[in-house]
Protein backbone atom coordinates (compact mmCIF):
# COMPACT_ATOMS: atom_id res chain seq x y z
CA UNK A 1 0.00 0.00 0.00
CA UNK A 2 1.49 3.62 -0.99
CA UNK A 3 1.19 6.39 1.01
CA UNK A 4 2.63 10.05 0.85
CA UNK A 5 3.58 11.61 4.11
CA UNK A 6 2.55 15.23 4.76
CA UNK A 7 2.59 18.38 6.77
CA UNK A 8 0.91 21.74 7.18
CA UNK A 9 3.14 23.79 9.54
CA UNK A 10 3.67 20.31 11.67
CA UNK A 11 0.50 19.41 11.90
CA UNK A 12 1.53 15.96 10.03
CA UNK A 13 -0.57 13.47 8.24
CA UNK A 14 -0.50 10.27 6.60
CA UNK A 15 -2.11 10.32 3.07
CA UNK A 16 -3.70 6.83 1.44
CA UNK A 17 -5.40 7.59 -2.15
CA UNK A 18 -8.18 5.50 -1.69
CA UNK A 19 -11.77 5.00 0.12
CA UNK A 20 -12.05 4.31 3.06
CA UNK A 21 -14.22 1.82 2.02
CA UNK A 22 -11.04 -0.14 0.91
CA UNK A 23 -11.04 -1.45 4.30
CA UNK A 24 -13.48 -2.94 6.70
CA UNK A 25 -15.41 -0.24 8.56
CA UNK A 26 -15.01 -1.29 11.93
CA UNK A 27 -11.61 -1.72 11.30
CA UNK A 28 -10.59 1.96 10.52
CA UNK A 29 -10.08 3.22 13.87
CA UNK A 30 -7.71 0.56 15.02
CA UNK A 31 -6.38 0.68 11.31
CA UNK A 32 -5.63 4.41 12.17
CA UNK A 33 -4.65 4.17 15.40
CA UNK A 34 -1.82 1.67 14.48
CA UNK A 35 -0.67 3.79 11.66
CA UNK A 36 -0.67 6.92 13.49
CA UNK A 37 1.50 5.61 16.37
CA UNK A 38 4.90 6.78 16.48
CA UNK A 39 6.83 4.27 17.54
CA UNK A 40 5.17 1.74 15.84
CA UNK A 41 3.11 2.84 12.68
CA UNK A 42 4.22 5.33 10.24
CA UNK A 43 3.29 7.78 12.97
CA UNK A 44 1.38 10.98 12.26
CA UNK A 45 -1.68 13.20 13.52
CA UNK A 46 -4.05 12.10 11.39
CA UNK A 47 -5.02 9.43 8.55
CA UNK A 48 -6.38 10.80 5.27
CA UNK A 49 -8.11 9.43 2.34
CA UNK A 50 -8.30 10.95 -0.45
CA UNK A 51 -10.27 9.39 -3.76
CA UNK A 52 -12.72 10.32 -6.57
CA UNK A 53 -16.53 9.91 -6.43
CA UNK A 54 -18.79 8.38 -9.48
CA UNK A 55 -19.48 12.05 -10.26
CA UNK A 56 -15.33 12.78 -10.41
CA UNK A 57 -15.67 15.08 -7.44
CA UNK A 58 -12.23 14.76 -4.73
CA UNK A 59 -13.41 13.97 -1.59
CA UNK A 60 -11.54 13.58 2.06
CA UNK A 61 -12.17 11.72 4.89
CA UNK A 62 -10.14 12.11 7.58
CA UNK A 63 -9.52 10.40 10.96
CA UNK A 64 -7.45 11.53 14.09
CA UNK A 65 -4.75 9.56 15.84
CA UNK A 66 -6.98 8.29 18.30
CA UNK A 67 -9.23 6.73 15.32
CA UNK A 68 -12.13 9.27 15.87
CA UNK A 69 -13.46 11.08 12.06
CA UNK A 70 -12.73 14.46 12.20
CA UNK A 71 -15.20 16.67 9.83
CA UNK A 72 -12.73 18.81 8.58
CA UNK A 73 -8.91 19.98 8.92
CA UNK A 74 -7.79 23.13 7.56
CA UNK A 75 -3.95 21.91 7.72
CA UNK A 76 -4.47 18.65 5.87
CA UNK A 77 -6.96 20.41 3.45
CA UNK A 78 -3.94 22.27 2.16
CA UNK A 79 -2.16 19.22 1.76
CA UNK A 80 -4.58 17.35 0.17
CA UNK A 81 -5.07 20.22 -2.36
CA UNK A 82 -1.54 20.11 -3.17
CA UNK A 83 -1.79 16.62 -3.73
CA UNK A 84 -4.59 16.33 -6.10
CA UNK A 85 -3.29 19.00 -7.97
CA UNK A 86 0.37 17.29 -8.59
CA UNK A 87 -1.33 14.15 -9.21
CA UNK A 88 -3.62 15.36 -11.72
CA UNK A 89 -6.98 14.74 -9.80
CA UNK A 90 -7.27 18.26 -10.39
CA UNK A 91 -6.48 20.00 -13.30
CA UNK A 92 -7.00 23.19 -11.95
CA UNK A 93 -5.51 25.82 -9.28
CA UNK A 94 -9.30 26.32 -8.33
CA UNK A 95 -11.25 22.56 -7.35
CA UNK A 96 -14.05 21.66 -4.91
CA UNK A 97 -13.04 19.10 -2.74
CA UNK A 98 -15.77 17.15 -0.93
CA UNK A 99 -15.84 16.61 2.99
CA UNK A 100 -17.49 15.71 5.91
CA UNK A 101 -18.26 19.34 6.94
CA UNK A 102 -19.52 20.10 3.57
CA UNK A 103 -17.59 21.81 -0.35
CA UNK A 104 -14.62 22.87 0.46
CA UNK A 105 -13.10 25.60 -2.49
CA UNK A 106 -9.23 25.40 -1.90
CA UNK A 107 -6.92 27.75 -4.07
CA UNK A 108 -3.48 26.96 -4.89
CA UNK A 109 -0.93 29.47 -5.16
CA UNK A 110 1.62 28.78 -7.67
CA UNK A 111 5.21 30.60 -7.84
CA UNK A 112 7.16 29.45 -10.89
CA UNK A 113 4.68 26.48 -11.72
CA UNK A 114 4.95 24.82 -8.18
CA UNK A 115 2.64 24.75 -5.45
CA UNK A 116 3.97 27.45 -3.06
CA UNK A 117 0.49 27.48 -0.77
CA UNK A 118 -2.93 26.88 -0.65
CA UNK A 119 -6.15 29.10 -0.26
CA UNK A 120 -8.88 27.63 1.84
CA UNK A 121 -12.24 28.95 2.62
CA UNK A 122 -12.83 28.36 5.88
CA UNK A 123 -16.58 29.36 5.98
CA UNK A 124 -18.33 31.94 7.99
CA UNK A 125 -17.54 32.29 11.57
CA UNK A 126 -20.55 31.73 14.17
CA UNK A 127 -20.39 34.26 16.68
CA UNK A 128 -23.74 34.30 18.52
CA UNK A 129 -23.33 33.11 21.92
CA UNK A 130 -25.48 30.22 22.45
CA UNK A 131 -24.11 28.82 18.95
CA UNK A 132 -20.59 29.01 19.85
CA UNK A 133 -21.64 27.91 22.41
CA UNK A 134 -20.89 29.55 25.33
CA UNK A 135 -22.98 29.57 28.92
CA UNK A 136 -25.37 32.45 29.45
CA UNK A 137 -28.33 34.47 28.47
CA UNK A 138 -28.22 33.87 24.71
CA UNK A 139 -27.64 36.46 22.26
CA UNK A 140 -24.88 38.49 19.88
CA UNK A 141 -21.38 38.13 20.62
CA UNK A 142 -19.38 37.13 22.92
CA UNK A 143 -16.38 39.99 22.71
CA UNK A 144 -14.21 40.97 26.07
CA UNK A 145 -15.60 39.23 28.68
CA UNK A 146 -15.09 38.40 32.24
CA UNK A 147 -13.87 34.83 33.10
CA UNK A 148 -12.82 33.50 36.67
CA UNK A 149 -10.06 31.06 36.15
CA UNK A 150 -9.25 29.92 40.33
CA UNK A 151 -7.41 32.88 41.15
CA UNK A 152 -7.28 34.51 37.85
CA UNK A 153 -9.67 36.94 36.09
CA UNK A 154 -9.23 37.02 32.82
CA UNK A 155 -10.57 38.71 29.56
CA UNK A 156 -11.94 36.42 26.72
CA UNK A 157 -13.18 36.74 23.66
CA UNK A 158 -15.25 33.57 21.51
CA UNK A 159 -15.69 32.62 18.05
CA UNK A 160 -16.53 29.26 16.59
CA UNK A 161 -15.33 28.59 13.19
CA UNK A 162 -17.36 24.89 13.57
CA UNK A 163 -15.83 24.44 16.65
CA UNK A 164 -15.42 26.70 19.62
CA UNK A 165 -12.31 29.00 20.63
CA UNK A 166 -11.44 30.77 23.29
CA UNK A 167 -8.99 33.89 22.90
CA UNK A 168 -6.89 35.27 25.61
CA UNK A 169 -4.85 37.95 24.48
CA UNK A 170 -1.60 38.45 26.23
CA UNK A 171 1.49 40.25 26.07
CA UNK A 172 3.62 37.43 25.46
CA UNK A 173 2.47 34.28 24.15
CA UNK A 174 6.31 32.77 24.78
CA UNK A 175 5.41 32.65 28.29
CA UNK A 176 2.04 32.46 28.55
CA UNK A 177 0.55 30.16 30.43
CA UNK A 178 -0.69 27.40 28.08
CA UNK A 179 -0.55 23.80 29.60
CA UNK A 180 -1.48 25.18 32.88
CA UNK A 181 -4.32 27.50 31.90
CA UNK A 182 -5.94 25.70 28.90
CA UNK A 183 -7.02 22.70 30.21
CA UNK A 184 -8.90 24.58 32.86
CA UNK A 185 -10.35 26.96 30.47
CA UNK A 186 -11.03 24.19 27.95
CA UNK A 187 -13.30 22.43 30.58
CA UNK A 188 -14.68 25.80 31.84
CA UNK A 189 -18.22 25.32 32.74
CA UNK A 190 -18.93 28.67 30.33
CA UNK A 191 -18.08 26.15 27.88
CA UNK A 192 -20.76 23.70 27.80
CA UNK A 193 -18.62 21.78 24.91
CA UNK A 194 -15.51 22.59 26.16
CA UNK A 195 -13.61 24.59 23.76
CA UNK A 196 -10.08 25.98 22.45
CA UNK A 197 -8.12 28.41 23.69
CA UNK A 198 -5.51 30.40 21.76
CA UNK A 199 -3.18 32.35 23.48
CA UNK A 200 -2.98 35.92 21.53
CA UNK A 201 0.06 38.43 21.32
CA UNK A 202 -0.91 41.31 19.36
CA UNK A 203 2.59 42.14 17.61
CA UNK A 204 0.56 44.96 15.54
CA UNK A 205 -2.48 45.15 13.62
CA UNK A 206 -1.66 43.17 11.06
CA UNK A 207 0.66 40.55 13.20
CA UNK A 208 -0.48 38.14 16.03
CA UNK A 209 1.63 35.39 17.44
CA UNK A 210 -0.74 32.56 19.00
CA UNK A 211 -0.03 29.50 20.72
CA UNK A 212 -3.01 27.20 20.85
CA UNK A 213 -4.42 24.90 23.36
CA UNK A 214 -6.28 22.27 21.48
CA UNK A 215 -9.72 20.72 22.69
CA UNK A 216 -9.11 17.20 23.70
CA UNK A 217 -5.15 17.25 22.28
CA UNK A 218 -3.34 19.88 24.77
CA UNK A 219 -1.10 22.00 23.31
CA UNK A 220 -0.03 22.25 18.91
CA UNK A 221 2.29 23.55 17.04
CA UNK A 222 -0.36 24.84 14.32
CA UNK A 223 -4.42 25.10 14.65
CA UNK A 224 -6.03 26.63 11.40
CA UNK A 225 -8.86 27.26 12.99
CA UNK A 226 -7.46 28.52 15.83
CA UNK A 227 -5.62 30.98 13.26
CA UNK A 228 -8.67 31.76 11.82
CA UNK A 229 -10.41 32.64 15.03
CA UNK A 230 -7.60 35.15 16.15
CA UNK A 231 -8.33 36.72 13.22
CA UNK A 232 -11.93 37.44 13.69
CA UNK A 233 -11.75 37.37 17.13
CA UNK A 234 -8.89 39.77 17.03
CA UNK A 235 -11.16 42.41 15.01
CA UNK A 236 -14.04 41.78 16.77
CA UNK A 237 -11.97 43.32 20.17
CA UNK A 238 -10.58 45.92 17.76
CA UNK A 239 -7.03 44.81 18.24
CA UNK A 240 -6.39 43.37 15.07
CA UNK A 241 -7.16 44.20 11.15
CA UNK A 242 -9.06 41.57 8.97
CA UNK A 243 -6.19 40.67 7.48
CA UNK A 244 -3.81 39.34 9.92
CA UNK A 245 -0.37 37.12 9.68
CA UNK A 246 -0.72 34.36 12.25
CA UNK A 247 2.71 33.33 13.81
CA UNK A 248 2.02 29.77 15.29
CA UNK A 249 4.61 27.62 16.95
CA UNK A 250 5.07 25.66 13.57
CA UNK A 251 5.15 28.47 11.36
CA UNK A 252 2.99 31.04 9.61
CA UNK A 253 -0.43 31.76 7.81
CA UNK A 254 -2.43 34.56 6.43
CA UNK A 255 -5.73 34.69 7.38
CA UNK A 256 -8.56 37.32 5.71
CA UNK A 257 -11.68 37.87 7.43
CA UNK A 258 -13.41 39.27 3.83
CA UNK A 259 -15.89 41.78 3.26
CA UNK A 260 -18.28 38.55 2.30
CA UNK A 261 -18.07 37.22 5.79
CA UNK A 262 -16.01 34.28 5.08
CA UNK A 263 -12.73 33.23 6.44
CA UNK A 264 -9.81 33.06 3.94
CA UNK A 265 -6.45 30.98 5.51
CA UNK A 266 -3.08 30.56 3.32
CA UNK A 267 -0.88 28.24 4.22
CA UNK A 268 1.88 25.52 3.23
CA UNK A 269 1.29 22.09 2.66
CA UNK A 270 4.51 19.44 2.43
CA UNK A 271 5.56 16.23 1.22
CA UNK A 272 8.15 14.62 3.34
CA UNK A 273 8.39 11.24 1.88
CA UNK A 274 6.50 8.26 -0.48
CA UNK A 275 6.07 5.35 1.70
CA UNK A 276 4.95 1.75 0.87
CA UNK A 277 3.76 -0.80 3.55
CA UNK A 278 4.32 -4.34 3.17
CA UNK A 279 0.96 -6.55 2.78
CA UNK A 280 1.56 -8.95 5.15
CA UNK A 281 2.33 -5.56 7.79
CA UNK A 282 -1.55 -4.49 6.43
CA UNK A 283 -2.58 -8.02 7.31
CA UNK A 284 -0.87 -7.96 10.58
CA UNK A 285 -3.09 -5.01 11.87
CA UNK A 286 -6.21 -5.64 10.54
CA UNK A 287 -6.02 -8.97 12.11
CA UNK A 288 -5.00 -7.44 15.48
CA UNK A 289 -7.36 -6.72 18.18
CA UNK A 290 -9.86 -3.66 17.18
CA UNK A 291 -9.39 -1.90 20.07
CA UNK A 292 -5.41 -2.46 20.96
CA UNK A 293 -5.87 1.27 23.86
CA UNK A 294 -7.44 -1.00 25.72
CA UNK A 295 -4.67 -2.25 26.59
CA UNK A 296 -3.18 0.58 27.23
CA UNK A 297 0.34 0.11 28.79
CA UNK A 298 2.25 1.19 25.23
CA UNK A 299 1.30 4.86 25.41
CA UNK B 1 16.87 8.63 -0.84
CA UNK B 2 15.43 5.10 -0.57
CA UNK B 3 15.30 4.71 3.10
CA UNK B 4 13.47 1.82 5.95
CA UNK B 5 12.02 2.08 9.28
CA UNK B 6 12.00 0.06 11.54
CA UNK B 7 11.62 -0.94 15.48
CA UNK B 8 12.92 -3.02 18.15
CA UNK B 9 10.18 -3.07 20.94
CA UNK B 10 8.89 0.70 19.85
CA UNK B 11 12.33 2.03 19.74
CA UNK B 12 12.28 2.95 16.51
CA UNK B 13 15.13 4.27 13.79
CA UNK B 14 15.49 5.13 10.41
CA UNK B 15 17.61 3.06 8.33
CA UNK B 16 19.99 4.34 5.43
CA UNK B 17 21.47 1.73 4.13
CA UNK B 18 24.69 4.40 3.49
CA UNK B 19 28.06 5.27 4.70
CA UNK B 20 28.08 8.57 6.92
CA UNK B 21 30.75 9.80 4.67
CA UNK B 22 27.97 10.40 1.75
CA UNK B 23 26.76 13.61 3.82
CA UNK B 24 28.92 16.51 5.00
CA UNK B 25 30.03 15.68 7.98
CA UNK B 26 29.23 18.80 10.10
CA UNK B 27 25.35 18.21 8.45
CA UNK B 28 24.99 15.19 9.79
CA UNK B 29 23.84 16.34 13.35
CA UNK B 30 21.45 18.70 11.59
CA UNK B 31 20.42 16.34 9.62
CA UNK B 32 19.78 13.49 11.96
CA UNK B 33 17.50 16.22 14.03
CA UNK B 34 15.55 16.79 10.92
CA UNK B 35 15.02 13.58 9.79
CA UNK B 36 14.07 11.84 13.27
CA UNK B 37 11.23 15.35 13.66
CA UNK B 38 8.43 13.31 14.25
CA UNK B 39 6.72 16.30 12.76
CA UNK B 40 8.37 17.61 9.91
CA UNK B 41 10.54 14.79 9.19
CA UNK B 42 10.52 10.60 8.71
CA UNK B 43 10.28 10.53 12.63
CA UNK B 44 12.57 8.32 14.87
CA UNK B 45 14.57 7.70 17.86
CA UNK B 46 17.51 7.50 16.18
CA UNK B 47 19.10 7.41 12.38
CA UNK B 48 21.14 4.53 11.63
CA UNK B 49 23.45 4.03 8.82
CA UNK B 50 24.33 0.62 7.52
CA UNK B 51 27.21 -0.04 5.30
CA UNK B 52 30.15 -2.60 4.37
CA UNK B 53 33.05 -1.10 4.23
CA UNK B 54 36.30 -1.99 1.94
CA UNK B 55 37.06 -5.44 4.06
CA UNK B 56 33.54 -6.52 3.44
CA UNK B 57 32.54 -6.07 7.00
CA UNK B 58 29.04 -5.06 7.75
CA UNK B 59 29.22 -1.29 9.71
CA UNK B 60 26.08 0.65 11.61
CA UNK B 61 26.83 4.10 12.72
CA UNK B 62 23.74 5.40 14.99
CA UNK B 63 22.85 8.96 15.91
CA UNK B 64 20.66 10.34 18.61
CA UNK B 65 17.41 12.08 17.62
CA UNK B 66 19.12 15.04 19.21
CA UNK B 67 22.45 14.49 16.76
CA UNK B 68 24.50 13.33 19.17
CA UNK B 69 26.11 9.86 17.90
CA UNK B 70 25.50 6.65 20.24
CA UNK B 71 28.31 4.46 20.39
CA UNK B 72 25.70 1.34 20.16
CA UNK B 73 22.09 0.11 20.42
CA UNK B 74 20.83 -2.77 21.23
CA UNK B 75 17.58 -2.35 19.72
CA UNK B 76 19.01 -1.29 16.59
CA UNK B 77 21.39 -3.65 15.99
CA UNK B 78 18.70 -6.61 15.73
CA UNK B 79 17.05 -4.53 13.22
CA UNK B 80 20.28 -3.70 11.50
CA UNK B 81 21.04 -7.92 11.68
CA UNK B 82 17.66 -8.57 10.61
CA UNK B 83 18.23 -5.66 8.06
CA UNK B 84 21.30 -7.03 6.31
CA UNK B 85 20.74 -10.40 6.35
CA UNK B 86 17.16 -10.10 4.47
CA UNK B 87 18.93 -7.45 1.63
CA UNK B 88 21.90 -10.19 1.45
CA UNK B 89 24.79 -8.10 2.90
CA UNK B 90 25.03 -10.79 5.45
CA UNK B 91 24.86 -15.03 3.96
CA UNK B 92 24.84 -16.81 7.13
CA UNK B 93 22.83 -16.13 10.65
CA UNK B 94 25.65 -15.13 12.77
CA UNK B 95 28.12 -12.50 11.11
CA UNK B 96 30.22 -9.87 12.43
CA UNK B 97 28.53 -6.16 12.46
CA UNK B 98 31.46 -3.14 13.33
CA UNK B 99 29.83 -0.84 15.76
CA UNK B 100 31.53 2.32 17.56
CA UNK B 101 31.61 -0.05 20.47
CA UNK B 102 33.78 -2.53 19.36
CA UNK B 103 32.57 -5.95 16.58
CA UNK B 104 29.34 -7.36 17.90
CA UNK B 105 28.48 -10.94 16.67
CA UNK B 106 23.80 -10.97 16.35
CA UNK B 107 22.41 -14.60 15.74
CA UNK B 108 19.07 -14.59 14.00
CA UNK B 109 16.62 -16.83 15.01
CA UNK B 110 14.37 -18.21 11.64
CA UNK B 111 11.43 -19.56 11.53
CA UNK B 112 9.93 -21.19 8.45
CA UNK B 113 13.02 -19.52 7.10
CA UNK B 114 12.05 -15.93 8.44
CA UNK B 115 13.68 -14.04 10.75
CA UNK B 116 12.01 -14.26 14.04
CA UNK B 117 14.33 -12.05 16.34
CA UNK B 118 17.78 -11.79 16.79
CA UNK B 119 20.50 -12.57 19.48
CA UNK B 120 23.03 -10.24 20.56
CA UNK B 121 25.71 -10.56 22.27
CA UNK B 122 26.12 -7.43 24.69
CA UNK B 123 29.40 -8.15 26.01
CA UNK B 124 30.39 -8.84 30.15
CA UNK B 125 28.69 -6.57 32.76
CA UNK B 126 31.02 -4.24 34.57
CA UNK B 127 30.13 -4.37 38.32
CA UNK B 128 33.18 -2.90 40.05
CA UNK B 129 31.64 0.08 41.79
CA UNK B 130 33.87 2.60 40.43
CA UNK B 131 33.73 1.63 37.09
CA UNK B 132 29.92 1.88 36.87
CA UNK B 133 30.42 4.44 38.80
CA UNK B 134 28.93 4.62 41.93
CA UNK B 135 30.83 6.86 43.87
CA UNK B 136 32.34 5.54 47.56
CA UNK B 137 35.27 3.73 48.46
CA UNK B 138 36.63 1.39 45.10
CA UNK B 139 35.74 -2.13 45.87
CA UNK B 140 33.14 -4.79 44.65
CA UNK B 141 29.88 -4.99 43.45
CA UNK B 142 26.96 -2.03 44.74
CA UNK B 143 23.89 -4.65 45.76
CA UNK B 144 20.64 -3.94 47.81
CA UNK B 145 22.48 -0.59 49.02
CA UNK B 146 20.35 2.05 50.45
CA UNK B 147 19.76 4.99 48.84
CA UNK B 148 18.07 8.30 50.19
CA UNK B 149 16.28 10.56 47.64
CA UNK B 150 14.17 13.25 49.89
CA UNK B 151 11.92 11.39 52.36
CA UNK B 152 12.39 7.72 50.20
CA UNK B 153 14.56 5.51 51.63
CA UNK B 154 15.28 3.11 49.00
CA UNK B 155 17.32 -0.16 48.25
CA UNK B 156 19.29 -0.15 45.11
CA UNK B 157 21.65 -2.24 43.15
CA UNK B 158 23.90 -1.21 40.39
CA UNK B 159 25.36 -2.59 37.13
CA UNK B 160 26.68 -1.04 34.34
CA UNK B 161 26.43 -3.26 30.38
CA UNK B 162 28.78 -0.24 29.24
CA UNK B 163 26.58 2.56 30.55
CA UNK B 164 25.49 2.79 34.37
CA UNK B 165 22.34 1.69 35.66
CA UNK B 166 20.40 1.77 39.18
CA UNK B 167 17.75 -1.02 39.79
CA UNK B 168 15.43 -0.36 42.13
CA UNK B 169 12.56 -3.53 43.07
CA UNK B 170 9.31 -2.69 43.02
CA UNK B 171 6.32 -4.45 44.21
CA UNK B 172 4.18 -3.23 41.39
CA UNK B 173 5.75 -1.55 37.86
CA UNK B 174 2.43 -0.19 36.71
CA UNK B 175 2.12 2.08 39.44
CA UNK B 176 6.17 2.68 39.92
CA UNK B 177 7.14 6.88 40.89
CA UNK B 178 9.32 6.52 37.04
CA UNK B 179 8.70 9.84 36.14
CA UNK B 180 8.92 11.12 39.64
CA UNK B 181 12.25 8.89 41.31
CA UNK B 182 13.84 8.26 38.22
CA UNK B 183 15.17 11.57 37.30
CA UNK B 184 16.20 12.21 40.65
CA UNK B 185 17.72 9.11 40.51
CA UNK B 186 19.32 9.99 37.75
CA UNK B 187 21.20 12.97 38.90
CA UNK B 188 21.64 11.87 42.46
CA UNK B 189 25.23 12.78 43.86
CA UNK B 190 25.81 8.77 44.02
CA UNK B 191 25.72 8.91 40.37
CA UNK B 192 29.03 10.92 39.28
CA UNK B 193 28.18 9.90 35.20
CA UNK B 194 24.19 9.97 36.11
CA UNK B 195 22.30 6.50 35.54
CA UNK B 196 19.46 5.09 33.54
CA UNK B 197 16.99 3.86 36.25
CA UNK B 198 15.01 0.09 36.03
CA UNK B 199 11.70 0.07 38.24
CA UNK B 200 11.90 -3.60 38.28
CA UNK B 201 8.72 -6.04 39.41
CA UNK B 202 9.88 -9.25 39.87
CA UNK B 203 7.14 -11.96 38.60
CA UNK B 204 9.03 -15.01 40.04
CA UNK B 205 12.70 -16.42 39.32
CA UNK B 206 12.24 -16.42 35.40
CA UNK B 207 10.00 -13.06 34.71
CA UNK B 208 10.57 -9.53 35.27
CA UNK B 209 8.13 -6.42 34.16
CA UNK B 210 10.08 -3.11 34.30
CA UNK B 211 9.84 0.43 33.30
CA UNK B 212 13.20 2.42 32.40
CA UNK B 213 14.16 6.11 33.12
CA UNK B 214 16.76 6.38 30.64
CA UNK B 215 19.79 9.00 31.32
CA UNK B 216 18.81 12.10 28.98
CA UNK B 217 15.84 10.86 27.61
CA UNK B 218 12.69 9.80 30.25
CA UNK B 219 10.80 7.52 30.24
CA UNK B 220 10.93 4.92 27.20
CA UNK B 221 9.03 2.05 25.84
CA UNK B 222 12.21 -0.27 25.36
CA UNK B 223 16.01 0.13 26.81
CA UNK B 224 17.63 -2.92 25.52
CA UNK B 225 20.66 -2.24 27.82
CA UNK B 226 17.97 -1.89 30.60
CA UNK B 227 16.99 -5.40 30.24
CA UNK B 228 20.51 -6.67 30.71
CA UNK B 229 21.12 -4.91 33.40
CA UNK B 230 17.62 -6.33 35.05
CA UNK B 231 18.91 -9.89 34.65
CA UNK B 232 22.42 -9.46 36.03
CA UNK B 233 21.34 -7.24 38.80
CA UNK B 234 18.14 -9.80 39.31
CA UNK B 235 20.86 -12.64 40.01
CA UNK B 236 23.39 -10.72 41.98
CA UNK B 237 20.80 -9.39 44.41
CA UNK B 238 19.37 -12.93 44.69
CA UNK B 239 15.93 -12.52 43.09
CA UNK B 240 15.73 -13.91 39.51
CA UNK B 241 17.72 -16.54 37.84
CA UNK B 242 20.14 -15.92 35.18
CA UNK B 243 17.81 -16.50 32.22
CA UNK B 244 14.97 -14.01 32.56
CA UNK B 245 12.18 -13.09 30.40
CA UNK B 246 11.77 -8.96 30.74
CA UNK B 247 8.80 -7.68 29.84
CA UNK B 248 8.88 -3.92 29.04
CA UNK B 249 6.32 -1.43 27.68
CA UNK B 250 6.70 -1.95 24.54
CA UNK B 251 7.09 -5.70 24.14
CA UNK B 252 9.59 -7.84 26.08
CA UNK B 253 13.59 -9.34 25.62
CA UNK B 254 15.05 -12.92 26.88
CA UNK B 255 17.97 -11.98 28.52
CA UNK B 256 20.68 -14.47 29.26
CA UNK B 257 23.43 -14.17 31.84
CA UNK B 258 25.49 -16.82 30.28
CA UNK B 259 28.72 -19.03 31.95
CA UNK B 260 31.30 -17.20 29.71
CA UNK B 261 30.17 -14.07 31.75
CA UNK B 262 28.61 -12.67 28.38
CA UNK B 263 25.47 -11.53 28.30
CA UNK B 264 22.70 -12.36 25.37
CA UNK B 265 19.79 -10.70 24.79
CA UNK B 266 17.08 -12.05 22.31
CA UNK B 267 14.29 -10.14 20.60
CA UNK B 268 12.27 -8.89 17.74
CA UNK B 269 12.93 -6.31 14.77
CA UNK B 270 9.97 -4.77 12.44
CA UNK B 271 10.28 -3.51 9.47
CA UNK B 272 7.27 -1.17 9.45
CA UNK B 273 7.72 0.35 5.92
CA UNK B 274 9.90 1.82 3.07
CA UNK B 275 10.56 5.28 1.82
CA UNK B 276 11.95 7.34 -0.19
CA UNK B 277 12.96 11.00 0.87
CA UNK B 278 13.17 13.14 -2.79
CA UNK B 279 16.08 15.17 -3.55
CA UNK B 280 14.36 18.52 -2.97
CA UNK B 281 13.99 17.86 0.34
CA UNK B 282 17.17 16.77 1.47
CA UNK B 283 18.59 19.65 -0.12
CA UNK B 284 16.76 21.79 1.35
CA UNK B 285 17.34 20.28 4.91
CA UNK B 286 21.32 20.19 4.08
CA UNK B 287 20.91 23.56 3.28
CA UNK B 288 19.44 24.94 6.69
CA UNK B 289 20.62 26.31 9.35
CA UNK B 290 23.07 23.90 10.93
CA UNK B 291 22.06 24.22 14.21
CA UNK B 292 17.93 24.89 14.11
CA UNK B 293 17.58 23.50 17.59
CA UNK B 294 18.87 27.27 18.36
CA UNK B 295 15.76 28.99 17.48
CA UNK B 296 13.64 25.89 20.00
CA UNK B 297 10.25 27.51 18.94
CA UNK B 298 9.05 24.19 17.39
CA UNK B 299 9.42 21.70 20.03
Amino acid sequence: MQFTKWHGLGNDFILLETKPDSLPKDKIPSFTRRLCDRNFGVGGDGLVFVFQDEQGMINMRIFNADGSEAEMCGNAIRCVAKYAYQKGLAKEIIFQIKTKAGVKVPELILEEGSVAAAKVDMGEPILEREKIPVAGEPGDRVVNEVIEVGDNILKFTAVSMGNPHCLIFVPDAGSAPVRTLGPRLECHRLFPSRTNVEFVEVLNRKEARVRVWERGVGETLACGTGACATAVGGALAGYLDRKVRVYLPGGELLVEWAENNHVYMTGPAEEVFQGYLHDEFIKRILDENPEPQANGSNR
